[in-house]
């Protein structure tokens, strides 16, 4: 029954001095210092993910995961996160506590609280929806909306070939986020969930502007020599641009701070790349690999109604 | 496209003065004066409602509704909502749109905004999951958790028969709620969404007392009179204790209070009635219409796993 994984939820879930009230009562209390961040993303079986393939606690994880990317995209720190599941009737409860097992790392490693959800089942596949509420520093959250032309683009990390499992075990960028608003001027951010072209390319409208990718300099993740032979860059670039779910960061930096930011490396293990500037002219382009400079159509995965 | 239909959303969302950023960025941020209040509830098609049956807009509303009870039921003043769907793949955008002309007058009703959520279609049933966020006032968080022995059990409103269509039509107790907690000292409060009797045991539960309940104190909701013959009070009295889905407020209310409350009758047409008192042994007791106590069983609806 719901109420007996309440309880034993209860009792797994560390203290956070932020949440006033957690699980057990009509809503959660948070304490928050500055503005309140909020942002939620619905996880289906046969959609982001198929159970029967997987360890469930890899769903849990990216449930929670692709929230707190959200999160760090508009450089917030992580307060609390509500689960709520549709869990299918007959092994409910061991999916329910693989999902939890999944998320409660991530939640600690972040110093997110589970501070509540709706546990249900049905007869239907699984369904997890995550919201994760956050707050703002000093600096205020990071739009998609601030970039200017000049502003020099950058990533964290590298893109393409996510399916190969990165999709679920992605570490979000919150860290980075946080750190580099907190050290550089960043006008605009944005996470990479759909795809690096058409994820930026909704930056460039939110901002009014466009921007011109550098083929040569984006930074794509091992695996694509398991797709495409050694020699075929080009294949391996259209593959990272449009692939999606590599959760990275895409920023646009002020020239003086980009090239302050790219010296200094201040990420530890994730390094900080510039793929090309932001420019004026609404639109994409592309300098490709022989120099020239072509049209980009923003590819990636669009959600259908 | 979610795209497009997002676009179109944000056209018809009203401005909110306290949403800094609402759809269409990566997260909402919301600038609360008091502490976060956060609450979400899952409604699936099948298990809170039959889809093919009902006007989908009834069903929008009423996955608001039910998170805006939870607000009352914390005396919280709401602030925003998120709304994320898994629709039907074959006639999601037509749900989609009765969905938000089913919630938005009722967000507007209380303040609301809409500033985020995510849409998603499958081939599954429709999966609507509505996420809370309000403030508390000057006055705190009203909890479950202060009852005392002495204090009187008041409740707004009427029980039972919610099945005749006032589980999808029912009027949130947010108001009443904002007003009681401003103008009486409240020790306590739960909304009754799963069964007055089982809600109030968890109210005790939490408070650690018990309660006893007078039968013909009751206020019953029209409707006993289709189910049951005209004299049969004890069967309306047992449907009533157990049925759920009245979402009317449960109150611990000091002595005092109590009697001014009751008196002034201060939620112009939400009568507010003294159910019966909270008493210091764990239990529930039930003083019947011919005057004996008896034990009560809490009854109302279990979430399974």
């Amino acid at each position: 029954m719901e109420r007996d994984f309440i309880r034993s939820l209860r009792g797994r879930l560390p203290q956070h001095e932020r949440i006033l009230v957690g699980p057990g009562d009509d809503a959660a209390v948070l304490r928050a210092g500055g503005d309140v961040v909020v942002t939620t993303d619905l996880l289906m079986d046969g959609v982001d993910f198929i159970l029967r393939d997987i360890d469930p606690r890899r769903a849990g994880r990216k449930a929670l995961a692709v929230n707190l990317s959200d999160l760090a995209a508009m450089a917030a720190r992580p307060l609390a996160a509500f689960v709520s599941l549709a869990l299918p009737i007959d092994e409910g409860s061991a999916i329910a506590e693989a999902l939890y097992d999944g998320m409660l790392p991530l939640a600690e490693e972040f110093g997110c609280a589970i501070a509540g959800g709706d546990t249900n089942s049905w007869r239907g596949p699984l369904v997890i929806s995550v919201t994760a509420v956050g707050e703002t520093t000093s600096r205020g959250p990071l739009l998609r909306s601030g970039a200017k032309a000049g502003d020099a683009i950058v990533v964290t990390g590298g893109f393409g070939f996510s399916i190969q499992g990165r999709h679920f075990d992605f570490t979000p960028r919150v860290r980075e986020a946080l750190l580099l608003h907190e050290r550089y001027t960043l006008h605009a951010g944005i996470d990479a969930s759909d795809g690096l072209s058409l994820d930026l390319w909704r930056l460039c409208e939110e901002s009014g502007c466009g921007a011109i990718l550098e083929a040569s300099a984006i930074p794509m993740h091992d695996g694509w020599q398991a797709l495409f032979p050694a020699d075929d860059r080009e294949s391996s670039l259209r593959h990272a641009l449009g692939d999606g779910e590599d959760f990275e960061l895409i920023l646009g930096v002020p020239p003086a701070d980009a090239e302050r930011l790219l010296a200094e490396q201040p990420c530890a293990a994730t390094p900080l790349t510039r793929i090309g500037q932001f420019v004026a002219e609404p639109g994409l382009w592309l300098r490709t690999f022989e120099g020239h400079v072509e049209r980009l159509t923003p590819q990636g995965y669009e959600h259908r109604l």
